[in-house]
């Protein structure tokens, strides 16, 4: 069983994770490519019973699940970080811990081992995404989860074990504390500025444009000011919603093509590179969070960070957002590169 | 010019220091090593002139500076993210931004360009441990800077970007985060226990044994209870001491003593991985801090952190600190391995 773990100094949340350790001869160099062979990948048609039963699938009407057909599969992570079971206090004194309840699942995004969201048509990335709202609710209706994290690692340097791309899901017994240090900047403007901060920062990016790298009816793709790394990547919803479950309508075709649009610009100019993104979003403890304003953060892989940044939480960024993004705007979707 | 960031819903700060920009087409695949051949190393004697002019070194009496012949040698990082220049506020609103004023030296740790920490005598890692202090009190001196940071970055995964085996000193202009956060857990249980909590936590750790992996006279090593990494580890001083600067007598040989054993241990059982370390210790901004006791920490990098981390300030932990220190616990020094 997970287990969360707090630090005594900071009160620094860890999870502690052992169901997935490996001996410590399997970590070996971290040179050594682990990527899922697509002949023994689990995530591919014909192999549904190598990963635990599904959850939910998008498949044709009457087929069988945990059979082919699919065209967007969600199963339980084989090696959650979260799980709900027996909740258990086990604090000793300076070293408390708890069980890590919860939830933790794999959203596969096709059937075809060698596509991506860059490549895949609009029209698959916006089932994903649909996938993601109808999960993401599912997982709010679990009393155990107070916050819903939907991430994408791609790429072995971006922490994906599995090559087939794919989301996963967390259902976290406690609001993190990036999340909590958000929603604290975030009602702090609201209460003393009267509005909200997100919605101000966008209108202040498309006022300049400096910053903004694409932009569609309903979302737009900014370089944040404040980017911890090289090419960093936000995409903003215009309208002022609070919780991801909220997207609806023509927003979900417009986010499929922005999406796909920015991974095929990054794909392009950055010979495919490993990435990470992850959905911002109000916790989903049944409080109101009116002053937030849910988005998704997107990071390429591009340089390794060093002991500053983990001793200090403090990053430096060798690269300014002003011209990552006019490098990523001169670049067309799927285009020909000029460099 | 560097520059400070701050973001403005979590007033999170981000130092951007371009001078090292490369152009985009430089990022390139990350899969590809960059380890500076021996070849064409600054680092090495003979090739002085292709740093900065050093700004302390231990070499024989009356010898020239910047030629060879020195045991330790300290230039300004060619690349600086902090350097002290006109300070500037730079704001605008929802944009707020200032000058990176501080220093930022690179202690080059031996002239041989095939030695490490784990490798060198003990003798010499105490020489650079020497020059550690030496460099942080002058360093202290600078009215520009709040907080001094020690760290090593070894091997190009863990943001190494010259093999030559180094240490850098960042003088920060500010308290980063994470030291504000130790700072007010540290005061919070002094002023309600009365006591260090990092006292406690090590004669805690000392009455079970289970995390500890090495100790001397003046310096104990553990697997911190809530590692936020596979084999972390910590050396905390015995002695209670706020500051790194207050580090004398004895206790300089038996921590070379302790980093040396520690690194051969890691070396030994995970082929050389790359790693990072720094040093914690109370700020340098003329204020008494009773309550802080300084330690260094060290991380092999022998995973890859994903979006769940990113994206929360969480971290997920695949190996529990118990076992971590008991397999660590089992190697002897530059001894075979049983795996």
């Amino acid at each position: 069983m997970p287990e969360i773990r707090q630090d005594v100094v900071t009160g620094r949340w860890v999870v502690v994770a052992t169901d997935r350790a490996m001996r410590p001869s399997d970590f070996g160099p971290i040179r050594v490519s682990a990527a899922t062979e697509q002949s023994l990948c689990p995530f591919c048609p014909g192999r549904e019973l190598m990963t635990p039963l599904e959850l939910f699938a998008v498949r044709p009407e009457g087929s069988e699940p945990n059979t082919p057909g699919w065209k967007v599969r969600v199963v339980p992570n084989k090696f959650p970080a979260f799980k709900t079971g027996e909740q258990e206090q086990l604090a000793e004194p300076m070293f408390s811990r708890r069980t890590a309840d919860g939830s933790h699942e794999v959203i596969i995004h096709t059937p075809d081992h060698n596509a991506s969201l860059a490549t895949m048509p609009v029209g698959d990335v916006e089932l994903v995404l649909r996938v993601y709202r109808q999960r993401y609710r599912a997982t709010m209706e679990n009393p155990d989860v107070r916050y819903a994290h939907i991430v994408v690692n791609h790429g072995k340097e971006a922490g994906a074990s599995i090559e087939h791309t794919h989301s996963q899901l967390f259902g976290v017994p406690l609001v993190p504390p990036l999340i909590q240090q958000e929603l604290a900047g975030a009602s702090w403007h609201y209460t003393s500025r009267g509005n909200c901060v997100f919605c101000r920062v966008l209108e202040a990016e498309l006022e300049t444009g400096r910053r903004v790298i694409g932009e569609n009816d309903n979302f737009v793709a900014i370089a944040p000011f404040a980017s911890c790394l090289p090419f960093e990547m936000w995409i903003i919803p215009r309208a002022h919603q609070q919780s991801f479950d909220m997207i609806e309508g023509d927003q979900f075709g417009d986010l499929a093509r922005l999406l796909n649009d920015m991974m095929g610009r990054y794909q392009e100019r950055f010979d495919s590179p490993p990435y990470n993104y992850y959905i911002h979003s109000a916790p989903t403890d049944g409080s109101d969070y009116p002053y937030y304003h849910w988005h998704l953060e997107f990071i390429p892989k591009l340089t390794w960070p060093g002991a500053f940044e983990m001793g200090t939480s403090m990053m430096i960024n060798i690269t300014t957002p002003e011209h990552a993004a006019e490098f990523l705007r001169e670049t067309p979707p799927g285009g020909v590169s000029a460099l």
